[in-house]
């Protein structure tokens, strides 16, 4: 099957004084492509790439087609043919086999052999008079392939030059030529006429946990006991309880020395207590940096045992990375050409009048001495690699240069493919989007603010049924310590359910930020998104054992999710129509298990609701069939196309149904697959 | 206004050892663009050009962008700023002023002058405390400016820098730099940081018929007195008929001599008589080939005098180009090396099995030789345009190398401009649409296949909506020599009626084969669209003074589509909801002039139908406004969304209504625009 790129065969014609380069072949319309081809598509290792192109010559000549594709390092291509579907479509599919980056190319070619073979059949069948002459048009194209037969086919295939040539049994020379045979042995010999290629498009490969995660984000230092700062010990502790929840990345914000200067209070006031942690993400002190491990959370050693304890339990550890400083950071005094200096010779700081963040300092990226500041956090991040970290959730990056980031992280995945970097970008969509484009892993997504059946369906539309796709892995968090949503606000605990089936079951990978999420906390700052004594800016200790505890449920479906290819993948979801407003139904398969979750969420958290839901595709028709609600393990036979349901927000305010069809098996028993 | 393309301000960044060159603005998504720019978009002269692109940067800096445009062969560009209109998109638009290919990119910059005044501005609406570092700030910036302001103006400017530097009086100062004049001085003066660069995005530029024309196909030897073979002098007779219908292109089938070499008879036999006079497509014979003209039409001279005297009518004359050969061909002699020869030696003929078109030799575009076959065929063309001719209806485009025809139209618009190419390419929509790309100024289209509501609002949709209207422009053929669609078999005068209102409404560029069109002649071969008695193959006289003929609404609608420039423009064309399945309903508008045409049109030739009309838009609200029938002159006053139409095919099947809002003149006189 592995063939050299441009093996056989050249193709397209020159003439200097036209200075004109042709071929008969025309390849368009390529796919996966991000603008065409400008930047990489993403894909998991797993991951089926499903390749289509658009492929068409003038006149009636037959055309073959085939992808090659590698990993990027290698330099054997490997090729498959094109199938035509229709209307100039060709397509096939290869599997991602390998955590490298790939490529891949179209080539297709005009076939001289099937040209003439097809010309061929339809005189045959239509009996035209001239038979022979066609015959012979036909050896003479074998004639030329002759010299590269091997000798073992050799006497079958002269044999058949002079079938073409004597003319003598036409019925038996036809079906000579119609042999599968040898219309593989023309495929691989016979020369290609007027070949074209298409440009080679990129894959970006990362491994299956970019496409599906359930993080799980929470401050260490709340772990402490009595109300105690917590540390990395007492946090390792907490893993047990996130671990059997069902979570596969814990996300802690950032871990460094926190800076005096400034410092914030509780609830983001002004002046802080000595007493007062201050926010994690001023960062930097005389303790140290971006490098360095806050003293009251233990030391570099405390941190690396904390991973190893998370890595046993199946957690890996994501961290914060916030490329700014508090004023304190050693970076300020060292290498204060990195900064801004305003004409009265301070830094300037991060402001948003009349907002002032005194705390911060923004690093000025463009500044004379970029390329050693750039070098310098390219090395924080390989400093915590080397501790053990492959997940970072990284702050803001849309207010640094984007170019910056394309560069880190194309230099970071050179050497460690398996790295992954989420982006915190709540910014306009095509910045959102550009992001992803140059190499973010996941984004975070408009998720939290999209509530009712129309915002929600329309959104996951777009995100799914566009060329994001195939570029942008949403990472819908149900809540962040910087958004508690107003829904949550009032909705109370049928609020977090619904939030949190609404994020499991629509997005592959999804997140909380806990133990404020399952302990259904929606007590917010006055006309804000913001938490009422957020554990920003202070320690809080939380009871885990509260009846209000919605952990249970967060067990439940992240064990539906681990059991259920069809939530490990955002490419294939459909919502269905239900004639009730608050009630949003949809389906999310994976074809290659044809395992199917049905979702039906009541988004009132108030009242009971109840509707009809009806499928559109021909699948689900006149025969029953079983819907299995993974939640309550109830069982229901439904019949057709339109089917009804009711939803207590007080008792569950979803089903998460799986559905099973009626099969036979070979003894005649019918069961529900 | 006018300015150099790289003036002012270098821009990305580089460096060695990181081997990167960045800019932190990102220009994507301009428009229009033919597949990212990789072919150039269709305007003509007097058209605008509308520009939009996505535009950002990280941060929060503001940006400043333009559009660059010019001629090609120019060397200066032209700058106009572009306009944010939200979610990071921009636009602007300029007018296309010459008859020559132009071209434009996008341009934007980081623009530190209005980042710090929108910044100041902020600060003072909030208050902030430290007001005066900012004013420090914008000095420095001014002091940069200062050396390229000129004399007349620098008293004023340097006084601002000072006002910046006492910060005596905040607001005046505030105020100061508020002046939109300094914002003028600074965008023309102020470097420009993080320069951004489109691609260069190419406009094929045609003259207006290219957008609006409408065309009239006959075959001259049919214009002969009592059934005798018409030529030029008789054909020059028929031009004023023509003219006064309005028509203003007259196409004429392939007017070369003709082969004798198994000339086809009547009906397509395959044995002519001696009297037959074969078909116009089996080009050449011992009198000449593609440069010559068919003795019994006449001379070049007196086709030159009926070209004279169609222009002197306002008629053009298109001429059928078909690159194809009649064994009698002088080339078939002087250049076999442009001819597939068979293993038996004979030239292979076209066929498509079981029908073999042995009149018929197809050239060989890929022989040795095709630099010298290309070249001849080009200068085909280069005859035809010296005689007076610059229109070229192509016959089977689709069916040569699709690279002959970029480089032909290439090579003949870089000379002759004023050129118009009609692609005849009755086959698979990516091919259509190819060769529009590739530089076919009209396309004959699926219109006659298109019959039902549903049809016709989907094939219409898709040639305006998509990308097809930058490329491709369509040309309604109602009927064609090849053509009779079943619906004008069956349905009788109205059907032609129907088609014809169709055609001349919906499609800015449509054309009929008359005299059978007017004549509404629906007589077809058994199970085929072919004409019984087809001109194709023999002389016909046509009775232009009978009763059926439907010349008079020919006429009215020429009339209508000179009058509106709505139906001068394909671009703007919407459906209205009825509910009816035999209604079809649609506004054309021109957004220029405000004209605005609503077409409703029966479409069953039997019945009279009745139905509720339905506009979507806001436009069409509480008020009353005047519909005004321009086929029956009849005026109605129609209120609010939703009105009743009833059209009986047996008096009219259609109201083409102009829209006439009420509006008040100065005098407080009502009246209907």
């Amino acid at each position: 099957m592995s063939t050299s790129k441009s093996s056989s065969g050249s193709s397209t014609k020159t003439h200097p004084k036209l200075s004109l380069e042709w071929s008969r072949v025309l390849i368009e319309q390529v796919s996966p492509a991000m603008d065409a081809g400008d930047f990489p598509v993403k894909r998991t290792v797993g991951e089926s790439v499903h390749v289509k192109a658009r492929i068409f010559c003038d006149g009636h000549d037959k055309i073959t087609a085939e992808v090659l594709f590698k990993r990027k390092k290698q330099k054997a291509w490997v090729t498959l043919l094109l199938q035509p579907i229709g209307n100039d479509w060709w397509q096939t599919q290869f599997i991602i086999e390998a955590l490298e980056d790939y490529e891949f190319c179209v080539r297709a070619w005009i076939d001289p052999f099937e040209t003439w073979r097809e010309e061929l059949l339809k005189k045959w069948n239509a009996q035209v008079s001239d038979i022979e002459s066609c015959f012979l048009e036909g050896a003479a194209l074998l004639e030329g392939v002759c010299p590269s037969i091997p000798n073992a086919q050799k006497a079958w295939f002269t044999d058949i030059i002079q079938q073409l040539k004597s003319a003598k049994n036409p019925k038996e020379t036809v079906l000579a030529v119609s042999d599968p045979q040898l219309q593989v042995v023309m495929l691989n010999h016979a020369p290609q006429e007027s070949v074209a290629e298409s440009l080679v498009y990129a894959i970006n490969v990362d491994r299956p946990k970019a496409r599906f995660s359930s993080w799980y984000e929470f401050f260490p230092r709340s772990t402490g006991e009595k109300g105690a700062h917590g540390n990395f010990k007492t946090a390792t502790k907490a893993l047990d309880r996130i671990a059997a929840m069902g979570f596969d990345v814990i996300y802690l914000p950032p871990i460094h020395p926190i800076g005096l200067a400034y410092r914030k209070g509780p609830n983001n006031t002004l002046k802080a207590n000595a007493s007062d942690p201050g926010s994690p993400w001023a960062i930097g002190s005389k303790e140290g940096g971006h490098k360095a491990v806050h003293p009251e959370l233990g030391s570099i050693a405390d941190f690396k045992a904390f991973v190893k304890q998370a890595n046993k339990k199946g957690l890996e550890v994501a961290l914060d990375i916030a490329f700014q400083c508090s004023p304190d950071h050693p970076y300020v005094k060292d290498h204060p050409e990195w900064f801004r200096h305003r004409p009265d010779g301070t830094i300037k700081y991060a402001e948003n009048p009349p907002k002032k963040y005194q705390d911060i300092y923004p690093f000025d990226f463009e500044c004379e001495a970029w390329p050693a500041l750039w070098q310098e956090l390219k090395s924080v991040v390989e400093f915590w690699i080397e501790q053990g970290v492959f997940i970072f959730r990284v702050d803001n990056p849309h207010t640094k240069p984007l170019a910056f980031w394309e560069w880190l992280i194309a230099e970071i995945r050179q050497n460690h493919p398996e790295t992954l970097f989420l982006a915190e970008a709540f910014t306009r969509p095509a910045i959102m989007k550009y992001l992803a484009k140059i190499g973010f892993s996941q984004s975070y997504s408009y998720f939290t603010w999209r509530n009712t059946k129309r915002e929600l369906s329309e959104f996951v539309t777009e995100l799914t049924q566009t060329d994001l796709i195939d570029c942008m892995r949403p990472n819908f968090f149900a809540n962040t310590p910087d958004i508690l949503h107003e829904f949550l606000q009032s909705g109370g605990r049928p609020s977090f359910e619904i939030r949190l089936i609404l994020a499991a079951t629509l997005g592959a990978n999804y997140g909380i930020y806990g133990p404020p999420f399952e302990l259904c906390i929606g007590d917010a700052m006055p006309a804000s998104e913001e938490y009422r004594d957020s554990e920003k800016y202070q320690v809080r200790t939380w009871d885990l054992a509260s009846e209000q505890s919605i952990e249970p449920l967060v067990t439940r479906i992240n064990t539906i999710r681990k059991n259920n290819p069809a939530l490990q993948y955002d490419r294939y979801v459909e919502f269905l129509e239900t004639d009730n407003a608050q009630i949003l139904a949809y389906t999310k398969s994976d074809p290659a298990s044809e395992n199917i979750i049905l979702t039906i969420v009541n988004l009132d958290p108030f009242t009971a609701q109840a509707g009809w839901v009806q499928f559109k595709g021909a699948d689900w028709g006149e025969a029953s069939y079983q819907v299995h609600d993974l939640l309550s393990d109830a069982r229901y036979l439904w019949q057709g196309k339109r089917n009804y349901v009711s939803l207590d927000p007080s008792i569950c305010p979803a089903h998460v149904f799986k559905l099973r069809k009626r099969i036979k098996n070979e003894k005649d028993f019918e069961y529900y697959q």
